[in-house]
């Protein structure tokens, strides 16, 4: 059978396909980074292309596209929806391309894994043979650094004859931990590098570090490609246990992501002599080849709970083969190695005052404590927060609008979008800002429910831009499709409403309930991490009731503090004792199977809660 | 280009090959085991195979082949000679297919590397979360086992989740040296398989054995497949520095040949959790991937003098392939791990009395020593204890002539042939009894001269045997061609006594030069190891000078001391640290710089000696 050739623009990725794939999976296969929420179940409609050449050669739209694509935007297609039977061009509109970054700056002590080692051998004679090569460099590295019980990586071994001759008995060793020489190179070299890797279940950060200098020479943002099997970690699971080779696929993903930052560094792959990683547990498991299906299932547990060092080779991934990959500990199925890295970036355990630790994602991480323990707790706090489920919903790329505020007399917004251009949806900092703004304008009530009946009753509301929409139901209008990108109106809805209601309850209703089970009334401090944290409106947090109660002043962003655990890891290793020793030490508690939760959520629904 | 089709019978051993290739070339990619004693440059005559079909496709008969091959003989070629230029099929002589074993039984304290553990696990509840598998499976083995700081293989880490809920939380943990889990079975087993190996330049020998009994189940015998590209470790040497993919083509064949031996087993591939490796310093290093270049040259450094542990997997060795392949250290360039399994089977450091051990075969290793210390020394005795560079030498296969006695008085010769069939050749032990008895028979002189002048010059021989060849050289004529296989009569030629000398010489000379370095007059006992050395005439080898001075009954053959040292390490880890803390310990001396050696040798070449 023929193959068709698919073409993703901007980028180019090209890939071969067979009659009847679908243009999301040629994406994945292309590497084209296409966002899928829903991971091609045609329920978020968020993977729109738009068809550059070949649109006869796709099947005819669906009912399912036809629901979410009206007629009038041309060339526009789901990619889950669309059966390739020729070759096609399409292209992928800038948005899924565009990503910001949130890092702070890292002050980290200097100790590193790697460390090198520039030794003269005694070389063999005549009169001296009763040494092996291997023998007189250990000799060597013994005498003139102190170095005793050094084992080789058997690379090592294999090239050592060659490179103690090319080298005229003067070497360069690279030694990990102090055991076991990683690298030989046959001169005198002080380069080395490291790469410290933040897996998220949408986003892969890569932080490139200096380990002689300890400086944060370059970061790296990718998509993670397995985002095309569905946007959550229980979409990831599920393609695992429904497909037999789903758990290689992935894994194969992510391994060809990680391999491509790597690329894009520019350094010679042997250069990089360490990785660190951080993640939550069920990217863990698939990176390492791990079935997740225990994640997935009652009582959601992990296949490893400590921290591990795996060959850079046995993972396939192109760093220096001899190299290990630092993978930092998880504590549960649903707080990972990620919040490893969370943690030993904030520091709860050696805090006086209580401080409060917020992880947005999907799932929502909380940690509370301070020097007398720390606790963790995790909660659904569903995709609201990052666009999914939201009409107009979309994630932090341009386009998007962020800042939300509503004129309480005029009920007019005044909106920011992210890269100044015009409006496509909004994210999730602005879900919560306009879901904040509408209830201080009156327009929303304690319940959540958008007001047009009783405004209107009331002579009210003075707007146009609250309405009812086509079935019926009220929604508010943000922008204009005069303003807009897309050509249609961008519209909160009372589904919406309800979505970040049901996100910011669970949130709300883990921490209060972790607090009561801590026994303790306030917290002190706030910290929001993750790139989401950076962006919120803490006021707008506190009005819709998603944070407990706290000064604005009190409550900060950390940025994405899990990649920064991942950079201390990488250069400190005492950091890597550290978030072993604290995530054995922390104290989890299953919220979900709390008897008190149904109430405690049911209350918190409220703005800003009962 | 096409490519043509060579059959090898009758082991129905097939490649394809490229014109030009030569027969010896094509049986080496197709493992079909043919025998060639010099690599295939053209001196030894001894891979003949009979062409069964495709004559014409093969090279016409060079100059070479006509002076090896009589036109009588049929389609018979030299391996080496013939160019492939179409399909073939071609008979190679059940020789090189037989062998002769030797072992003893070896009685060993049985402590494994692999010890197997039965364990139930607490599984999860929503009530016990705290835990991954990892740490389930490990709290387990520790309270029901003792067993505390286990690692997991990274290959059991990625089947855990799996494992562990198929088995109902009730498994079978391999564990490695108490430090590793190699294996987790779903069930209760008590299996476990181990297989010693002794990788010989021509030959490797492998012991499978029940690591719970400590039972030698079965052995295995097969023909190097490296001997194609030359018989001795020098010319292996050199192909590998002089083909760019020589290693890695040698280090697939033995891998190939190891795998080949594992399959014969019959056993499942993951039963076989462990494995011990002697051989010489330049197999060690083929196996290994490692270039052998150092060894060949002065000062003859191997690359690794400890033992070690390298994954199965590493190797692509298709036991369990978490388990570790344990390869006994490497004295120098020339004593290399099979010493060390010498030395841990006939422990000559727990002996009162001086023991001399000789392990001869293409080299010769010496180790003289008692409790006080052992010594050791390599000497070139070249290949004729072989059978090499003998005109009609073979090695120990049916038709060699393995035993002979010449009649004082009738000078007529008495033999002995392997196998009971027409003689084809002389093998190394009727060798060393030929030479003996000519000189007992007054034939040869103690300078080595057959005497057929002062013989005739006295009216003597009396007998036809003694005749000169064709270049009007003396020869002594072993067996008439009616009584041999190949229709020629077998003769001992001036040159082979001349080999046969050479030989001795090396292996006197190094032994006195040792003893003389050591300080001592006299050994007490002797040890033959090798095969060879179990059947070797002793008191011919006293007549000709081949050992010092020592009473017959002193003399012991020790059969395959090498491979029994591998068994004993295979079933007594004790045994290892022996092997590493005898070979530490060891004091080699380098005979070939000592200023004495070259008088030394001259004085053995006479028969006994001067």
């Amino acid at each position: 059978m023929k193959k068709h050739t698919v073409i993703f623009e901007p980028a180019g990725k090209t890939t071969e396909v067979n009659d009847g794939v679908t243009l999301l999976e040629a994406a994945a296969r292309a590497g084209a980074g296409l966002d899928s929420i829903c991971g091609g179940s045609g329920i978020c409609g968020k993977c729109r292309v738009v068809v550059k050449d070949g649109m006869p050669a796709l099947s005819a739209p669906s009912d399912t596209e036809k629901k979410f694509i009206r007629p009038e935007e041309g060339p526009v297609r789901l990619a889950c929806e669309s059966l390739i039977y020729g070759d096609v061009t399409v292209h992928v509109p800038p948005a899924a391309m565009i990503s910001r970054k949130a890092t702070r700056k890292v002050s980290a002590n200097l100790n590193p894994a790697v460390k090198k080692y520039s030794v003269k051998i005694n070389p063999p004679s005549m009169q001296d043979m009763g040494q092996g090569d291997r023998e007189r460099l250990l000799d060597a590295l013994r005498a003139q650094h102190g170095l005793s019980g050094l084992s080789l990586d058997f690379n090592i071994l294999k090239g050592l004859q060659k490179t103690l001759r090319d080298s005229l008995w003067e070497v360069t060793a690279s030694v990990w931990m102090g055991r076991e020489i990683i690298r030989l190179e046959p001169s005198v070299s002080g380069t080395a590098y490291g790469l410290a890797v933040d897996i998220g279940t949408t986003t892969v950060a890569a932080y490139l570090c200096d380990l002689v200098s300890g400086n944060i020479l370059d970061t790296f943002s990718a998509t993670n490609p397995q985002a095309s099997h569905g946007e959550d970690v229980m979409s990831r699971i599920t393609f695992a246990m429904t497909n037999s080779d789903g758990l290689s696929v992935m894994q194969g993903e992510i391994r060809e992501c990680l391999n491509g930052i790597i690329k894009e560094t520019g350094l010679s792959p042997e250069d990089i002599m360490d990785m660190t990683v951080v993640c939550n547990t069920v990217m863990h498991h698939i990176l390492l080849g791990i079935d997740p299906a225990g994640i997935g299932a009652a009582p959601f547990v992990q296949s490893v709970r400590r921290s591990l060092y795996v060959k850079a080779r046995e993972l396939g991934i192109n760093i220096n083969g001899s190299s290990y990959i630092h993978v930092l500990p998880t504590a549960s199925g649903f707080i990972g190695a990620d919040s490893a890295g969370v943690l030993i970036a904030l520091r709860p355990y050696n805090q006086d005052k209580k401080v409060l630790i917020i992880d947005v994602g999907t799932n929502g991480e909380i940690l509370i404590g301070d020097r007398n323990g720390v606790y963790s707790a995790s909660c659904a706090t569903g995709p609201a927060f990052e666009g999914e489920r939201i009409k107009y919903g979309m994630r932090a790329f341009a386009g998007a609008i962020e800042r939300v505020w509503i004129d309480a007399e005029t009920k007019e917004p005044s909106l920011e979008i992210i890269g100044n251009v015009r409006a496509r949806g909004i994210c999730g900092s602005g879900i919560i800002d306009a879901v904040a703004g509408l209830y201080r304008a009156g327009i929303i009530d304690k319940s959540g429910r958008l007001r047009l009946e009783p405004l209107r009753a009331n002579g009210l509301p003075h707007t146009e831009r609250l309405r009812l929409d086509a079935e019926g139901r009220p929604e508010f209008v943000l922008a204009w499709k005069e303003q807009t990108e897309t050509g249609t109106d961008i519209t909160i809805t009372q589904a919406d409403v309800r979505a970040v209601q049901l996100a910011k309850a669970a949130l709300y209703a883990g921490t209060k309930l972790l607090m009561r089970r801590m026994g303790i009334e306030k917290i002190d401090r706030i910290i929001l991490a993750g790139a989401f944290g950076s962006y919120i409106n803490k006021k707008s947090a506190l009005v819709i009731g998603m944070l407990p109660e706290c000064a604005p002043e009190d409550i900060s962003a950390a940025g994405n503090a899990a990649g920064e655990g991942a950079v201390l890891a990488l250069l400190d290793t005492e950091k890597r004792e550290e978030a072993e020793r604290e995530v054995l030490k922390l104290r989890h508690l299953e919220i979900s199977i709390d008897p008190d939760f149904q109430e405690e959520f049911l209350s918190a629904m409220d703005i800003p809660h009962r």
